[in-house]
């Protein structure tokens, strides 16, 4: 199985591919990074997301995105250009027909390291460790983005046996 | 000029369309609510947003959109679901290389009503006489959306010379 994960952003979207192999392997596809300018119109900027995402799931065809649920304890203004990019990656995923799934951030710790309340690093090791990598995948929201990924292809695997 | 006025949201998003005249004159086109259900999944509901607004602009070509800018005192789940609704819009709109202008709420109020803290029934009142209708457009969310439509043709005319 294929799956993406992506953490939304207006400035950066990380994305990141994984296939599921036996056991808890996973091995990484690609990952990468949406970047738009803040002086290009907020249109434009969405246009970008939704073309280059669209992009990646039509080259790869993955079986599931995967996502973090929402949550509001961030700035106001934060929480609006992510929720904007957040409804264009997700009507991208649904007009290729590609299901969605959501992760509540602290599951998401719990199945790559086994505690809730890990932090960035913390997170970031496990990445490494779990595809096989040299160095942490940069930048952070792509690292973010294979660890929702990886927290699916494990969820999905053993959902009441989650590390 | 055709003017498409668009009230965001998730369950409802209001949309209304004026053509232009002579001096402050405004006709009706025609105006709508594109409702998607909460049994829907998020992608879904998005897809029916992005579908129907698209259908709209393609068919009336309007030249420009108008929304309202984004304000922060709901409740903040609420806005994740507008910010999410409103960013398939905007999309929608860069898809189809319109324009996008954004107004303050305030702006739409003094624009419609000479009164920067009038309320929705004076609001609706004023779209109902601009529009020369027997009755106020049904829901709500269209007669919002007519009423930034309005907003626009009037404010593009005479910027300075805001009612």
């Amino acid at each position: 199985m294929i799956v993406l994960g992506v953490d939304p952003g207006l400035s950066l979207t990380g994305w990141g591919l994984v296939q599921t192999g036996s056991g808890d392997n996973v091995a990484l596809l690609n990952y990468g990074c949406i970047k738009t300018k803040p002086s290009q119109k907020l249109g434009e900027r969405l246009k970008e997301v939704h073309n280059c995402l669209r992009t990646v799931i039509q080259r790869y065809t993955p079986e599931i995105l995967a996502i973090e649920e929402l949550f509001f304890s961030k700035e106001a203004r934060t929480v609006a250009a992510v929720c904007q990019a957040r409804g264009v990656i997700l009507l991208s995923a649904a007009l290729e027909n590609l299901p969605v799934c959501e992760y509540n951030p602290r599951h998401v710790k719990i199945a790559l390291t086994g505690y809730g309340s890990a932090d960035k690093n913390q997170i970031q090791q496990m990445v490494k460790t779990f595809l096989k990598l040299t160095e942490i995948p940069k930048p952070d929201d792509a690292a973010d983005a294979l660890a929702i990924a990886i927290c699916h292809a494990h969820t999905s695997r053993s959902p009441l046996n989650i590390r």
